[in-house]
């Protein structure tokens, strides 16, 4: 089995004049044959799925259904889940990334995602939605550029990789301290900030295109030097001396386990084989 | 291949008097014949080191060692890298967890670390070291009973298992509130508060057992029905409904996959078959 591609968005996605986006993520799924489910969990407006499922349809798919599992009741519902075992990709929108951990969490739900998504499901995700998918998430924080000791808070996520923390809205609310801070608690994994209107497109090797109107920035603190996170007290600034870091936009890549950034145009070397091991790390 | 134990132990471990804890440990590693290495990185304190080795060879091990991380550099360090290569146990000293997430996080010694206990390796660890074994770490929160929606600070930690949420020093600091509230953020993994020089030796099949003179708290929000962690504001306290609650003490188990405790002296039914995917989550 081929893992699906997993696609955290940004948020503010373009969903009328140029849905690059969507119309990437419906592409992938199959185009006209798309069966698209669409989870609303994260967003407290009920028109929020319906409003996915006309968007969608008009993009051209087959089916694009909201399942709007409310409660950890609602995620034991047989009938919704078989419409997530027949459907080419599923789609989390936006809204309060706390809303997904604490209502799907070790629910069928999370269960079947994970499942299908190493079966080769593809799954999406903006905003919210994003930063659930990795195995740790971004629940709150705070703005500004200089990390603080106590500026972020992580949760457990959905859990469909462990090699990326997502932030969002990332220039557009000034978040790169927030992200840098998540970094120096552990820096084995790597920070993926997404502005409005852009994704990344992780594919099966991991290996990530970028695509939408903004730019993401990569903060890869694999060689960090020094950190003084665990001598602060407080909200106290964070030292971090080593962090490399890079910005991409539409057409560019990253190799996520070779940690080497791929601009767009540049001959992407062959997938190497890797153990199974590199890939829970 | 099989999964050597791991073994959080909640501070304060009586060294001297009773060490039952420790004892078990050097037991599990090989008596005698085994080899042990001591990670002191978490204390800001030379003597830690020292300190336990004194007390293991006392114990009648082969060897005692430890390997004083102090900087990323350190990480590199082929000689120590090889001693955990050649050793039966690594022992996890307490002190500041955070400093054992920024200094090993993402180097050798930490993906060593998981290789050899994937390969049969035990690995122990007090306090900080406790809270570092797993995936999801509590780094710091606040005390009292009662969860509060910003009461806890997760980040990632070493990653052995993703099936358990530690914390330690449990009763003696009143921290019920701060692992509750972790698990409202995802009631996926299981809370286990460690008491003062108390254990769960984690068998490679998921079923643990408790060593040590005080209790364990069991938090399994499986079941949960109902919780208001989304939609609070700042620091408000958080409703959680249907939570399950095990006190456990010396010689008590409980089952990881099935969820269930398993009193001294009721029979163990034999560990069930399990798919790989199992693992995972």
């Amino acid at each position: 089995m081929t893992r699906g591609y997993i696609v955290p968005i940004g948020g503010g996605i373009d969903k009328v004049k140029e849905p690059e986006v969507l119309r990437r993520f419906v592409s992938l799924c199959g185009g006209r044959k798309a069966r698209l489910v669409i989870i609303p969990t994260a967003s407290g407006d009920r028109s929020t799925g319906p409003g996915y499922e006309e968007i969608l349809l008009e993009l051209g798919v087959k089916r694009a259904v909201s399942v709007p599992f409310e409660s950890r009741t609602d995620c034991q519902r047989e009938d919704w889940l078989e419409l997530i075992r027949e459907a080419d990709g599923v789609f989390l929108t936006g809204g309060n990334q706390l809303r997904l951990g604490t209502t799907l969490g070790g629910t069928p739900v999370s269960t079947l995602l994970r499942e299908r998504n190493a079966d080769g499901m593809h799954i999406a995700g903006t905003s919210a939605g994003a930063a659930f998918v990795s195995e740790h998430m971004i629940a709150y924080g705070d703005e500004g550029a200089t990390p603080r000791r106590r500026m972020v808070t992580l949760s457990p996520g959905l859990g469909l990789t462990n090699r990326i923390i997502v932030d969002q809205h990332f220039r557009q609310r000034d978040r790169l301290g927030r992200l840098l801070t998540a970094l120096a608690y552990n820096p084995f994994a790597i920070g993926t900030g997404l502005d409005e209107d852009t994704a990344i497109f992780i594919a099966p090797d991991d290996t990530l295109e970028v695509v939408g109107s903004g730019g993401v920035t990569i903060v890869d603190a694999h060689d960090l030097e020094f950190s003084s996170v665990d001598a602060l007290k407080a909200n106290e600034p964070v030292t971090l001396i080593g962090i490399r870091l890079h910005i991409l936009v539409a057409g560019d890549g990253y190799d996520l386990h070779a940690r080497r950034a791929l601009p767009a145009g540049a001959t992407r070397p062959a997938a190497s084989a890797r153990s199974a091991r590199d890939g829970t790390r």
